[in-house]
């Protein structure tokens, strides 16, 4: 891509300044722990789908995995209970600086989310924009709102910008998503 | 072991009648698709965790997994949602003909059940004796009691029939437990 002079350099310090952190994935899964310990929620990442081919049994207790394969995943990474309520996520990042492409999130997702807003549950998306350092949140009505529109195959930032909340990055917890969950869901208290 | 003459005879024949089943996770699989399929709740069974040590990149698309490891699960293998709420459950079979072992369950799946009913999620155990051809429904409740009462060791068949609730196998579903949640969690509707 060919960047009017200047932008470049810019980029690439805005990706410098990301790289402090230590990636979405793990800032996830902390504040997952921090919820968990502080029995606010019990949120988890799903386990990497896998179909196993052949298993080495050295003795009863140790069992070795030689041949395996990724899966499609069917549903989405996290999910867990809050305030009783289901909750069910996908995280993401990505480098573009202006938009998220939607090949990033498998078919199957967008309509599991979609499913989960059926039956009652809290869906949504996590995108970080690694490169600008800015993570939105992003709720699953507004997800499946875009996707049915089929415009683009793309999420343009500005979307996020006007539709999602964005999710500052801290520390106890990393990233505070259940604070836009409480402003959306459970604005008088307890639904 | 010396059973009674007459006894063993019958195990065999109880045994056979049991394996005209596909297996507690199959019946329990196919119930979950039916329910997504009818629009009833959401449940999957989440991936068997493990630990990847080595990846083959075979090509961009393709990868092998070399080598892996199972590790100990931290939370049971099924959730979803269910009329907006979250539920959480493990499946066991067991051969015994009059007690479940507790050594089936890791601690630190109990202690999940136990964090799922704090937080307002609706957390149990289905337990298949599979000699005898009954599955049980046992509320975490009712799981949690026993464990901290630290009698024994194994639950005998006794307490499941007593607090527990009988799971007829059928077809479509083959499993029908969201109808012992409806009669314990939704007796009035929605909650």
């Amino acid at each position: 891509m060919n960047y009017p002079s200047g932008i470049k350099k810019k980029c690439m310090i805005l990706k410098s300044h990301a790289n402090r952190g230590m990636g979405l994935e793990f800032e996830l899964n902390e504040t997952n722990k921090f919820y968990l310990n502080e029995n606010i929620a019990n949120v988890h990442k799903k386990p990497t789908p896998i179909t196993i081919s052949r298993v080495d049994f050295k003795s009863r207790v140790d069992a070795v995995i030689k041949e395996a394969y990724f899966k499609t995943p069917s549903t989405t990474d996290y999910n867990g209970v809050y305030k009783g309520k289901y909750i069910d996520f996908e995280a993401k990042e990505t480098s573009n600086l202006s938009y998220f492409p939607l090949a990033n999130i498998h078919k199957h997702q967008i309509e599991h989310i979609k499913s989960v807003i059926s039956h009652g549950g809290i869906g949504f998306i996590i995108v970080r924009f690694t490169k600008l350092d800015e993570t939105y949140y992003l709720d699953g009505s507004n997800l499946v709102e875009f996707v049915e529109s089929k415009i683009r195959k793309s999420i343009p930032l500005s979307y996020f910008r006007e539709k999602g909340f964005i999710l500052k990055t801290n520390i106890n917890p990393y990233i505070d998503y259940l604070k836009v969950i409480d402003s959306i869901y459970f604005k008088g208290g307890n639904v």
